[in-house]
């Protein structure tokens, strides 16, 4: 294999075109410096052509799927990192404060816990099965949508209420 | 300040043709009265200008954040209205037997709480916190989304199965 | 009554075009020989005029909603009969592994079940009630998302992540 990979940029264009169709749709917002998110879009495709799926374009992948799971992207950190730095890692995913130009992308730390713990976290959560709920569940007070992660999402992707109209549930 | 607020005739179209896509991508629909509904947009956009968010039209908002957040559109009513009369308080959101001519608007009491209340019906939810559930949960059969509301949405936000898809699930 | 129902090319075109749509925003899809998902569009079509519902144009409706409940398409039965055999009973729906021509649709087994058993199961399931979770709970790791189903759905209706990226929750 010679490591040589073609995109065309019309495949950039038609990526960049979904993905941002699907973001918004879902309340995400990519990037709206348009040629860098191409840029990493790109890398997106690199990486299918070299991996066979969409590998983080920031990160360094192992080649094999199972490892690589969480950095596969939209990536296991993307929301965290939009809700404490309004950036996901690569800064394809953006926050809409981001976008008001309220808040400014500042460097953002690596999140994804290295290769020992990512393997004890894996073996907890598979221990600790369905015995428990790990992760708080927040319900959108105006439709009722449910979801479990460390906070709300910024806005709910059924009605669009924000943030603050979420209640935790459980 | 001198209460003077400017809204243009494009600034409405443009919020009102964004909250009919967001509410068909949803399963919700605006009145179909477009001048109706495009003039409760605009008492969005004079609230938004005026309170720095989207107070109901129909309500008189006290300018505190914090004291408004139930009644910002979509307010916390919406969907029991909706189930119950075929319409929010304001006439901007209508149920698909509204649109085809099966139920007619008729006039819709205020179900927000009086502000005695509202501030009880607050603690007595923070001091519950999450130790029980609230409300019931409902799934539909179809897809499998969970939602927590007094009752079933009129149409499943993911695969527009219709209300009595939906099984209570906790 | 006559019987003869007339459907108009438009009405099955408008009607294709709109579950399509709303079919790729959820992240399922419609076959992609489209002649031949218009005849089914068409029997949904023709069974809205008998029936006053979408019944599944493969199935022998009874004509009484309540216990043809199971059947009105999307069906009880497609999102499993899509995770077996890449598509849905009738073939109207397929997985995204048949969209690819990674996977051909063979027959498909009736998953409904007979009416005596029919009835059984309804009774168990009402009677039960809301005492215990009948279904596992499903979490998308990368938007929180929960749905209760047998299995992860193909991908996220909310983020895209794909079936691999759920975790069990409850």
């Amino acid at each position: 294999m010679s490591g040589e990979v073609l995109i065309t940029p019309e495949s950039v264009d038609n990526l960049y075109n979904r993905l941002k169709k699907e973001a918004e749709a879902a309340g995400y917002h990519l990037n709206n410096d348009v040629e860098f998110a191409k840029s990493l879009v790109k890398g997106l495709l690199v990486n299918e052509q070299r991996y066979g799926y969409w590998s983080c374009p920031c990160r360094l992948a192992s080649g094999k799927k199972e490892e690589d799971l969480d950095i596969i992207c939209p990536c296991d950190y993307r929301d965290a990192d939009l809700n404490d730095y309004g950036a996901c890692y690569c800064g394809l995913y953006v926050s809409q404060e981001v976008l008001d130009g309220k808040k400014t992308i500042g460097s953002i730390p690596e999140r994804r816990p290295p290769p020992g713990e990512r393997e004890r976290a894996k073996l907890a959560s598979v221990s600790t099965g369905i015995s428990g709920i790990s992760l708080p569940v927040w319900r959108c007070v105006v439709c009722g949508y449910l979801c479990a992660r460390e906070e709300p999402p910024e806005v709910c992707p059924i009605c669009r209420a924000k943030k603050d109209r979420f209640q935790r549930f459980l």
